[in-house]
């Protein structure tokens, strides 16, 4: 469990607030708390409502570059976040987050996967310190939903 | 919770019943209940023993109409509450359908997974009302087992 | 629950032992312990640090044959089962696995993600009995950290 303080101070010295849960794109929820588990539906990198890149993850012509990548895992964990906070009434009310999977919309030849969705579990380390602590898988596939070149989905344990 | 006759009239008004649960193709079950939650094996759209269509969804020659795989999506979702249904003594028992993930074998150039996904969406909330609305994910993968074009999983909470 | 002996035994019989468990590729954690719940990071099929194999599954010249690729599945499930083994105080505080899901690096045209998946789920049932029989998603993915032909992740429920 982190202060609510201190969460909102380790966000401002990143530069972020948490935005606007992102609106789904089909019929579900973003977030859904059962018991003390919440499960977060897959998150794309959406920055009010847009993507800011698509396409496959890759080193090449016509690829997303690695390096920008996992900032877009970051911006899409970020939007994973405030879809826990919106069920959880704050992250403060985190105990631990479970567990990460990344999904990385990847040309065949890129195996760079876990570097990409570094960007994911650094975000959760900066911003909830050991809480954020978490067990990890990484997948390359064939494409993501609007060509998103990631999707990142949390479950999180509530205090 | 629902009530399990009108769970049943919400079925036969869609022209469906709960299928007999699709043996696994390896080495597993098709569901587990664990405290009072259960978790399914991915589902593939299987009628009677057999997949209604192979291949990759896209739009083009050679590939699955994007409305027929949200069909097969939805049949796949069917298998998987026929599924929960085994374990659970009933879809009455089902009080929330908490989490569920879409894979779409995906043509490359396809990004519709969200769309396709809806068929399994859809149907939950159809045949369950407020209990089946669910986070989830949809992903684009290259290939799925037997070359279906389609595979549904799901976490549910029981009462 | 099994006996912490039988379970050596069986592991034994197999010609087996835990291994230590895998550094992760990345920042997080091999397997983290929520409750009565482990989930594990997705494993790799490493011997000793190192894979003993890249690429895609398939067919066909420079691709990996199923069969040897149900063997790296078992590598992974037996690196995972060290992760479980690591949080829980040892596997025999294993009350059930409770889902499998394996990824395998796909060529296109291979469809046999089934049969590759239960490299994982016959060692399961190998070491751990009934405790071992799970539910299970297989899906072939467009490919996979470091150019791992399959990854593997799981979900225990502990005594």
């Amino acid at each position: 469990m982190s202060d609510a303080g201190e969460i909102l101070s380790r966000l401002a010295a990143l530069g972020l607030t948490l935005p606007t849960v992102a609106a789904p794109v089909g019929s579900y929820i973003p977030a859904i708390r059962v018991g003390s588990t919440v499960y977060t539906s897959g998150q794309l990198p959406f920055i009010d409502g847009a993507l800011p890149a698509t396409g496959k993850v890759g080193t090449g012509p016509g690829l997303v570059d690695p390096a920008d990548a996992a900032g877009y895992a970051r911006i899409a964990t970020l939007n994973a976040l405030a879809a826990v906070a919106s069920v959880a009434g704050g992250l403060e009310n985190v105990a631990r987050v479970v567990k990460v999977v990344g999904f990385v919309a990847s040309d065949p030849g890129f195996t760079g996967q876990p570097t990409v969705v570094n960007g994911a579990s650094d975000l959760l380390t900066a911003v909830l310190g050991d809480v954020g602590v978490h067990a990890r898988s990484a997948v390359g596939v064939a494409v993501l939903p609007l060509d998103s070149p990631v999707e990142i989905e949390l479950v999180v344990e509530l205090v």
